[in-house]
């Protein structure tokens, strides 16, 4: 062995990105922004007001080539970057679902940030496997959920992005399952199942596994039945399909779907799709959270009976995004469809198999630890403040429900579900001041469509909308961490307030 | 409209999850734990020490009842989870490839999560969607790509976890613009194409997307051509497929492969792949970050003709887990594939026309907002300091390779490229040691595969190992931010200490 007088030349550099004191001193300062800006999140319009193309008008061209300070790129954060956004964590944003934030679930993902493990199989961060096992577990006994999705009683559970990954994970275990028995010819043949109030991203995920479109029913549901999947209707499209020579696949059941909060009913709907060996995932990306509250779980009643089941964490359980936690009965089937198994990823405790590897549980092989921010939700706030937690944004919902139901101008589209309120200004109302004999449908949904734009211009509060059956209606979702009944009442006067300004306007324009 | 006097009541709760001044309190302990770690980060073990299920001995069975403090959890933190972490950011990691964490990463990474916005569209938080836009374009010039692969260019960037997710996105959309021309039923004739380096996620990511495992063609490469893919063996595998009918569909050419670093010949493949029509991936996970280096950027020379292009910011940009950078030439192709369109998404800015919806670029729904910690990194030091920051690992793994050399009883199996050096134990080092006059290739490979464990369960460095040819090597991959020139001094002197050790027993043993 020679001497080490050989380049050992380094280019001089400034103080290292991860020195621990320069880390200090600017993590104060971003902490410090956000207090401020939780602090004046109400002074924000919630909606943001910005016009496409706002920001490439105010940033240079390429990026810098010298160094910034962090004091002056807070500014610009403050100045290009606040007016942009919509601002999901203000107290007056009812849109969509919310997504809950809280300084539990956002100083774990800093921590998780911080140690940026990457946790890919045991070994790689033998804490970060653990924890999420355990955690998920802590869940599913929060959530009541039969034994056979933990990992004592030989299922367990996993955490994800968004639920897309979970579908798109159990389609793809359900579909090789099944084609490993009859063929992969057979891969045209594969019909999938939900409700016509199913999720986009159930569609899409099973087209991404390569399942024909032309086999995805979605089953009509009606107002009558609250927009739930109905067990009859699903048997009939699952026999059309038998006797046309397709093989049924998946199903879907929702508990809360996006558009209404609507419940399907998850055993009777097993009990259908079990006589024909098809897959059943439980989506419950929003209501599931609220399950943990003893006096909602019997929403997912008939869960103990289906392969699957998921919500999203960050929805409504203070996790911030992204978190989605996905339930199965038989892991192995994803590990038979998903395993890699290449030479640069062996060790010892894979070969032990008394590990589990959570790459071969899901899409991707690079995950975050996201166990740890739920770790933190759950010990900082502990299960009965939760369910309170939940409890309240219920609460203000049926609150809102009640005001809706006093204000005759107004009807409730679908009796509330959780905390989403799905209203609209109502025909009567609208001939009453108009003085009209009759309104088409289509004008009625766009003077709710008038009245939605009028108020989310304004930037005040922030509501969507949908569309069910033909009706166009405005939904009112309670779930960002900040709301408070005040702010509800708030809410609910401006909508009253638009209301009486679009129909002055409109019976002037009569 | 009757008065209000209707059920108002909340349960009364502790003060609110994003109190300003508590998160302020909460935070401030956060960064100091934080800070500290990474003073103290020498002193774990790299790899971590534990024996499968260490932690749930240590956990309670179920979540706490009530809220626990942040100081309470912080200390279990540093108790339980800490020695359970194997330390990525340590600057003795040398394993897998590193996942580089930084100030400006991290903290950006907290903001996004502060804002907590979800930017599945433009309407749903505009600064995340323009900002991702921007930057994504400052990246495409720092690494020259063509403009092509611009907004401007009519191309464009997104942000993604992994890159899994790109290669599961594009696989997808080029078959289905391919099923649309020559129908669905052929789906089981397609084929894709990679080496027998290319990553295991290319293969699962196929696999998800239907594609049939028995049209996997994973072409051979070899030691004598630094394990790149040649030109003429692509087209060799492709005609014989062509020839039993099969449909070629995607090629994937590596920049730097995860076992050597190898490169594949960006251009001369595409050529042969364009010939066929075929889609062109280029996966520069690891080394594209290094081609913004103006003297490395020809390891991605032909990039102008492939379809796609993508790396890991996590892996050698300072962005912290998960950032992967897809450049598609066509987004269109994406969009067509993977666009949804329900009601309660629809919005004006989208009916336009003129707004990027990222959701129709990706698989999920849901995204975070990535961009900003990109934002910081580049603003934070810019691109000459970026540029030497990368440059200074390339030298290190230099100064490495010049010791491995020096020492005659090692050997490097491959010619270092960019910052991982593949070494082993040599055949001659121990018939020198031992006096045999023969050995085993297994035996060989045995020994290393000891001197590697010795090194690791030590736990002063960490480095990882692959196999190619039948060879055992060990990776020495520089990438961690803290990692100085003593780092790889150090562990060099360990691996000659372990090294001495081992054949010194073995001799003993024979």
């Amino acid at each position: 062995m020679g001497s080490l007088d050989i380049k050992q030349e380094s280019t001089p550099l400034m103080t290292n990105p991860l020195d621990p004191e320069e880390f200090r001193r600017q993590g104060y300062m971003v902490i410090d922004f956000l207090a401020e800006y939780y602090k004046n999140i109400e002074k924000y319009p919630v909606r943001s007001q910005v016009e496409p193309g706002y920001l490439r008008k105010r940033l240079p061209e390429s990026a810098p080539y010298n160094p910034e300070s962090m004091e002056t790129i807070l500014k610009d954060v403050q100045k290009d970057i606040v007016p942009g956004l919509t601002h999901w964590q203000s107290p007056n944003y009812f849109a969509y679902f919310p997504s809950s934030g809280s300084t539990a679930g956002l100083l774990g993902e800093t921590l998780a940030a911080g140690f940026n493990v990457v946790g890919f199989n045991w070994i790689s961060s033998p804490a970060s496997t653990e924890l999420e096992s355990i955690v998920m577990d802590w869940l599913a006994n929060m959530l009541s959920l039969p034994k056979s999705f933990t990992f004592s009683g030989g299922g367990g559970g996993v955490m994800m992005g968004t639920t897309c990954e979970a579908i798109l994970t159990t389609i793809t275990a359900a579909r090789d399952a099944l084609l490993d028995q009859i063929g992969r010819d057979n891969i045209n043949k594969l019909v999938i199942y939900g409700s016509d109030q199913t999720h986009c991203s159930f569609f899409k995920s099973a087209k991404i596994a390569g399942i024909s479109p032309k086999n995805f029913r979605t089953v009509k549901t009606s107002r009558a039945h609250a927009f739930a999947l109905k067990p009859e209707s699903l048997r009939a499209a699952i026999e059309a399909d038998v006797n046309a020579g397709l093989i049924p696949l998946f199903l879907v059941a929702t508990v809360g779907t996006t558009s209404t909060a609507a419940v399907d009913a998850v055993g009777p709907l097993c009990d259908v799709a079990k006589e024909y060996n098809m897959w059943v995932h439980v989506d419950a990306a929003y209501a599931g959270n609220a399950c943990i509250c003893p006096e909602l779980r019997h929403m997912i009643d008939g869960v103990e009976k289906a392969d699957s089941f998921s919500f999203n964490a960050h929805k409504w359980f203070l996790t911030t995004l992204d978190c989605c936690c996905l339930f199965v009965k038989d892991p192995d089937s994803l590990v038979r469809c998903l395993s890699t198994n290449p030479e640069y990823l062996k060790n010892k405790a894979t070969d032990t198999q008394q590990v589990v590897d959570y790459k071969d549980w899901q899409i991707t092989l690079s995950r975050r630890f996201r166990a740890l921010k739920m770790w933190l939700v759950l010990r900082s706030y502990g299960v009965d403040y939760l369910r309170n937690f939940l409890r309240t944004h219920v609460d203000m919902a049926v609150y809102f429900e009640q005001m809706v139901t006093m204000d005759k101008r107004f009807e409730i589209v679908v009796p509330r579900s959780f905390s989403l309120v799905c209203f609209r200004l109502s025909a009567a109302a609208v001939l009453q001041y108009s003085g009209q004999k009759f309104i088409e449908e289509e004008t009625l949904n766009d003077l709710n469509s008038e009245l939605l734009e009028s108020i989310n211009s304004d930037g005040r509060i922030y509501m969507t909308h949908s569309l069910v059956d033909g009706i166009f209606m405005i939904r009112f979702a309670v779930g960002a961490t900040l709301t408070e009944i005040h702010h509800v009442t708030y809410a609910w006067k401006l909508v009253q307030e638009h209301t009486s300004a679009i129909l002055a306007r409109r019976i002037r324009n009569l």
